[in-house]
């Protein structure tokens, strides 16, 4: 055997089989940005089994840009403490804490891997799996055959708990509201993102961090545009908290 | 003041004082890759000035998505300890060691912010910086502006030595060989990367990493695709060894 | 240190400097056409802090191609001494004016620099800020980013008073529509534009530009089309006296 | 378990299994049209491991259209009988055959799978794996990938011989020519393909059907475009007749 | 005459034999996917005139891709009998069969063209005919027309029955929703694809097929996607099944 | 003066006379199809003053391709003289008629400026001119200016009556319909055109042939989709006379 | 049989027909620009069979624009009893003659197929049909199946001799540069068009309409193109005495 | 007449005149970016007939963006003169000089069209007119004909010289090397752009500024790519001199 044989063979082997051992997890993961990563590590770091699926070739979301592609971001104090937690350096500004949005990122996915959630990328999220009035996982398909614009079909992952943080788009919400029934908002419907306020985002953000349908957790960006709360703008803080709490609600039920 | 008018000044002073600070390093890297994130680390950890520039949103090159979007690599014996200067975790498979695309990507990344290199994404290298025969730095632009087709006039950045990093596209040096003169490489052009041979290019790629033109270096794949060398398959030694030669030879001159 | 290196440094913050001192401004503007650009000189003549946000490389909008690229605009009488103030040369025509359209577009933005307006460009208003019922400032991203498709979080500008200038898109009061409430016309909705009837639609354009959410006023075509009134054809005197009207209405109550 | 992870696993399962078992093959294809499926055939008739690699997400290549969409191929007596030994039906006429193009596609894909052959579609042949001289197989990527514009690394696939089956684009040759070395040609290299004449073009494309370069053989229109042999229009006798040449070079040696 | 025009002669004027010949038919078919050619089938070996136009290139639909583009699917043990009849490998798993997704469409081809329906390639239907309250033939152009953006008419072909067997996009029974009139489902509109649930989906896909308009039946994902049932992964029994039943019950009235 | 700028000076200036010397007419006609050139032979004939704006670089709409891009057209008895009128040769077929669509489009024109009627291309209709309750003539603009995304403001020609002869567009009544006010439809809304149904809507065209709101008549396919009738298929009998009906009765007018 | 069928029969049997009456010509005819369509006239004129393919949906080719869509051309002296011949109404101006562009394609088109000339369109010439050193027609495709980017073989016309008339792009000459030998040129080659001289150019095109390659005759602009010569402007007197000359020179030797 | 009638009337004819009046000129320009202007300026400041032709709906070039869309340049000392005669405010800066990017192009624009050069925009210079050796005016057509990729042709303007001054694209050169003949360049071609050396640059562009070809001579960024120069960076001194100085050199000519 050539040695580009035993490397394809190593790579396909490890990479199957840590898709198949994902087949059947406690938690599903839909968007790689900030939230979703600090839900998988503080999910994974109590031993459950967290797989997480982002749409992009990388993952990191929103951050990478800072904002306006000038790459800092700001955290407010109550949220300092998990930049620490996952390593991240800061550096103290009027009460605020600056970071670097590159090395955040990377940090993050560093973090989640490390707690032990398995992250897979170039995947996307098309519908869910539904039983009666449960969500109960997630149909995939690599997002290059969506590009593509190819007919192929999807497979699943099952999970007793799924999580949406796709952000602003809420691919996940959107399926749910088209195709399942109605979400626990006050009309029933996904109330859209309201114009930017950065103060009340922050605050609601993490209220609005909870279960969306029987199944289905929101999180992130995703709970402010579900829920109908303002934008938050270029500050962290809310999202990080947003993507611990919901790690929590799902772990106080698991 | 608004809160996010605060944020937002946060962001932008940040930011611009470390792009101003960075506008005259001891060296700068084109690409964002391993091999260039490798080169970082060791070159910042030296307490040189360096700065890497990535035309994409994200860095970390075409280490995400493994082999075939498998998200898995292989990576040999000499390269292990490299591995584990990174905290990047793997598993002994035959004599080769494989690990996890996604985190080993994410891991490079915070190995060299954490060594003190400033990271930048979205900018690419359009054309470098000349004085009579040596290379004086990178002339740089937006990545938005090239995608937008906009003509918009570039900005500089000055260094001691540079690297070129950007792998098969080979961005610096087309424009060295097109622009400025001869290459040192047996024709004085660009030789062309040759068919897959994943054991003599993992030894070439070392080889190769050297001095291309006064002032620029060049590592990882780019280095055996301006010297006429094999591609090396989804195998990430000799990348990983490359990255760190290129920082050693700098490091010896500055 | 080289000379390019000088130049950068100037540049970059030279720019930066203009655009924190703008972080805060009496009035933000969005849209860099005839209107937006006449009200810019008007306020900015009184010392009010004025900045300017266009979308394009280049300001002027719908001017430069006069009507189906005839460069040529028609100006009405009671408009005439706009002209005169910003030194347009004309030609009287049966109680009409008319100009080169590209001589007008070029000393509209001449008029509003020497005032003492800044103007941006490659920038798009993609929200607003909001605060309980006031509109306090623009979202704002690189327009290249839009374009690039790329998902990178935006900042801010703070503004006592905001003008919606962008023409037939109303860019602006569509995001207020979407995402904030009731606009202050007949049906609380946009009315949309009307079809062409120069006559009347150059009287009521005027009449118009007004306050269309607090915090919120809208000037030129956007006023017309905004309030449900008819289109105006290649006739720009309305569209001039509208720019004149907002800045004045603004400065009653700065 | 739910059934869709049932169903899941099944599928990935078979799947990864017979990938695994192609990864190292006698006889490796590009292309999958109809010179490519008839080698394929006789070759796994052989008991020969053969494994074929289509870009596309359908197999069959030009002849699904027939000519110019009108769905009728035309073979001429010699290729009669393996009309016949895939179960085409065909209709006598002025001593040619003509045949339902939909059908003979489907036929020559059956025929190959169920002589044993193993048919990839959606995956592209990118490059080769080289020893000294010899051609050891084939580098591949999912063809998605490639339309997405992603940066993901290939895999391999090791074989005792290729063959290059992609007709007009030549996508193998014109890799060896530019990556590897000469061809087996009057100039060494590709000599490209001539204006129509069928009846020459349909008895070279037989004499043409051989190795091109160590380890790689060449059939089908790929074999006249590479020794510079006019093209054949809508007749596929030829086509078919230099597939099975190739299965039986191949064979001599194995 | 040249060669080349005798094989020109030969394929128009069989080609537009056999079409002609389908103008008038007893069974016309939308849609060349797996459900498609199976009632083009099981119509035509009962000696009824069955014409099927698929809008692609190739025919087969969804199923080439198997699941993600594993090349497999998974039938259940009801539709084996079916697999068997077009002379489809399988293997038997837990119950279920797996299948080669290629060799599936290849003999799902060969079956229907052996039996004697007419399958045209590139062919869309982009309205129906109708008398009345009856649908009467489908409106069919190039496919290549559409993809060109070109003006061009359309031509018609005349059925006793017609059958939707477009899958997801529902390319009949939208037309008919819009321009003619009430569907034969709960709201006489479109109920739309439900999530997944694989088990419930593939007993209702059978349920589903029936006649959806007068002279219009509907089967395959079609089936459920018009009656609002989920939808069914990548298990192709119950599309297998519902090709059977349609053509069962169209018989029934022939 | 060089040849050329004689030549230059010809163009421009008999170009511009023809345009100037339209600006002010009888009858102005969107879309320069089958019925709208034909409505502009009749009137121009009786010595009204029409012009005829037509998007595209060639005049003659969708019957250049007859059906599916067989250059054929069918055309009923009736309809035979207005076929003579033109010049078209036609043959007789079981009671129809059959002629080369390619002449008949030449020819169609031809007789429409032989008759004096202005034709014009590239040149779209954009909006209408309005008072109270009339339609006073059309907004135009380049084609070129709208397919390369320029902003640039169109002029205006203003007619006693106009003609919307665009086809399935329906691109003036759209406008209508959303910028003016009710359509004397039953709904006071497009109604839509239906399925086709030769027979039924070769009588319909005729009937629906009228004005529509004020000032604008509808012709051609444009008046069965406007008042709900079924569509044509490839026959232009009605076409043709529904062009000569509307002629007439703003002749009556006139 | 329903109208529709009736209709749909007649068209497709009609086109076939004359599409299979043209398979073998005395004169096949690349481009329907003016030069074309006016050797198709002279030729046709004296009982020859000629047929002209033209790629686009319209002909007429680069006339209906006019000189920068001013919708005028311009015709010297000499060429006048050519509009004559063809019906065209025209206008002295300095001894030069000026007419409507848009009637004279229709009139163009209009002369070719009344002398029964045999014209069609949507479909392209991409490569020709050789014997030993003579061409002996053309290798035509829908011009669709090229846009639409499918790959499906194309068909044939035989023809004592062919003439390119497809203007700048030089279609059949670039191929037969290409694919089949030396042109009858200084260089062998094509040589290129060269800038503006319209007075030379005039003069020249009329004597570069000749045979370029054995069976192939080049005119219009294309004639100039391919011998080096001045391009002309919007002056058609050569171009249109260009058509006249192949026509006599074939006419010659048929 | 209606007022819109009137108002269409008066930009045609304005338009047309001023148009008419260009097409014989002393200098044609071609390119409306800084050195474009300044030239155009200072020829007709001293009573030549000027005319400059811009393929952009806006003029201004590459000095709308500033640096990287830092919107700011910086001019040399020696350039100041220029800045103040166009009234351009700048700011002290070590030895240097800044300004607002967005108020120098307007300045430029209006103090060329204040000095009486007619400006026209949406218009690109697509060849050259030639006369044995001479350059004698432009080939011209709507650049939203080339974008829209409609086939029409041109029209011209006569000059007594011309100028290049498209910058980087070099769009007149590239023709003339093309088309015409041997440039005034050490190798008879275009040299090409070298890398950055700010320095240099600016002092060799005025140097380069010079007829490149009989009758048409070269300024601005255009010069340097011509004479294989460096490029210059955001720096726009050298542009500016260059820009005075060709017109200098045309007016001891002329």
């Amino acid at each position: 055997m050539l040695d580009e044989t035993k490397i394809t063979k190593a790579i396909i082997e490890e990479s199957t089989a840590r898709f198949l051992d994902s087949l059947h997890v406690d938690v599903a993961i839909a968007g790689g940005g900030p939230s979703g990563l600090i839900a998988a590590k503080y999910l994974a770091e109590q031993n459950k089994k967290v797989a997480l699926f982002e749409r992009k070739l990388s993952l990191g979301g929103g951050m990478w840009g800072g904002g306006m592609m000038y790459p800092t971001i700001v955290v407010q104090e109550e949220a300092k403490p998990i930049l620490n937690e996952f390593g991240i350096k800061s550096k103290e500004r009027e009460g605020q804490y600056t970071a670097d949005s590159i090395e955040a990122v990377a940090k993050l996915i560093a973090g989640a891997t490390d707690a032990g959630a398995k992250l897979f990328n170039c995947i996307s999220v098309e519908d869910v799996m539904i039983r009666e009035n449960k969500i109960n996982g997630f149909v995939l398909n690599w997002s290059t055959v969506d590009i593509a614009g190819l007919h192929v079909d999807p497979l699943t992952i099952e999970a007793k708990y799924c999580i949406e943080a796709t952000g602003h788009p809420l691919e996940v919400c959107k399926v749910v509201q088209r195709k399942v029934g109605k979400l626990n908002t006050p009309t029933g419907k996904i109330e859209g993102e309201k114009s930017m306020w950065a103060g009340k985002a922050e605050r609601l953000v993490v209220e609005n961090t909870k279960e969306v349908y029987p199944g289905l957790y929101v999180t992130g960006m995703a709970a402010n545009a579900v829920f109908g709360a303002p934008r938050m703008g270029p500050i962290f803080g809310g999202m990080l908290l947003s993507g611990k709490k919901v790690a929590e609600d799902i772990l106080a039920r698991l």
